[in-house]
């Protein structure tokens, strides 16, 4: 049953690109859908509701490839954390893409009434958990603990963002009830963008803890299971 | 490296307990949270803020166990499935003790004004999302396919209460402003409640591939590794 190593290291190249291809299709998908509000261009929105499949496909390959290593291969330490990290990264990925779905539905709501004011802070949040979500990517590939705790520091710009855009928007909905229902679906957006960077994050997080790994490492130490962390 | 059949049965019937102990805390939080709106009870909000190291603490504790039992076992087939589902249940419960936090914090802005409406529909959510949550990890204990699939279901029920919400709290909006801001925080809690029953329709996924797996026994017969599903 155990395989050649050569073998393994091929299986894990490829699915470290398919994890890559996934979140390159995520973060496409992000900027489609923030494009399609932000310039108003429903076109742009109804190809992000028709278009889940390949990231639920991938979703389900790349689930198929971390739980093939991890059965024909049981590898050891640093490649099994790079493998149950990508279990938990792929979750996040599709994840994210059924939030550019949810932005692009609220879009289409949005986009039925007249603009309630210039869109430049969805925007803004678009880019951020963009940039987040791609230097989450390269710091797994790269195994980059400082790329990924840069990650972890731009969540607190997506907050402040979303809370800006909230208050905002209340005061419009406040002077102006004609406002309220395109405000809700903007207020929606931001949201959706806000949980696109906490997967970013979450990314950020597994890689953190796949280059570090101070718990796997002390067990590899002393294998007799101690007492439970915390 | 390879332990005794025997120590791996035990230390997966102590990764099952904790999981459901996680299960029980994480539902446990929603009802509080839940209630304290409901009832306007600010205490019960603030022991939810306050609350959240032991959810965390068994989040990072699960993960080690999933960790050490492949790492050190290397299961193959059924235990692989059920730790595989562990790693990912763990990932959900967590994210409900998140959610549970973001009712509570969502509830005490809602409770610094007048109540807008009697809530039925957000308790009543808040009820059938911890069925689902109940339902979904003794669905994993039990693996009972039939009772995950039963979890499925319910989730449109879910989505019918939340739209449900949504259109009541509109109308109000719509008719008085000073309804604006404690309204926007009610559609707020019914999306946090909604996604709390998302992530128990990921367990019950997960549940469902654990026990049936289809592409892991047809991998079983046909160890090489075939073209990606999908």
């Amino acid at each position: 049953m155990q395989r050649p190593a050569r073998h393994f290291q091929e299986e894990l190249e490829a699915l470290r690109q398919r994890l890559l291809a996934m979140g390159g299709l995520a973060e496409e998908r992000v900027r489609l859908a923030v494009r399609g509000v932000a310039e108003r261009e429903p076109d742009d929105l109804q190809a992000i509701l028709e278009g889940d499949e390949p990231v639920n496909d991938l979703h389900i390959e790349v689930d198929d490839r971390c739980f093939k290593l991890l059965a024909l291969h049981q590898p050891m330490a640093a490649d099994l954390r790079i493998i149950v990290a990508a279990v938990k990264i792929n979750t996040d990925l599709e994840r994210v893409g059924d939030l550019a779905v949810n932005v692009a539905e609220a879009g289409q709501r949005y986009l039925q009434h007249p603009p309630v004011k210039p869109l430049l802070d969805i925007p803004r949040m678009g880019d951020i958990a963009q940039i987040m979500l791609r230097d989450a990517l390269d710091a797994f590939v790269r195994r980059d603990v400082g790329l990924a705790e840069a990650v972890l520091a731009r969540d607190d710009e997506l907050d402040a963002l979303k809370m800006q855009i909230f208050l905002e928007l209340l005061t419009y909905m406040l002077q102006d009830p004609h406002t309220i229902e395109p405000a809700l679906d903007l207020i929606l957006i931001s949201r959706h963008l806000e949980r696109i960077g906490d997967h970013a994050t979450n990314i950020a997080e597994d890689v953190i803890f796949m280059v570090s790994a101070r718990d796997v490492r002390h067990q590899a130490v002393d294998p007799a299971p101690g007492p439970p962390r915390g």
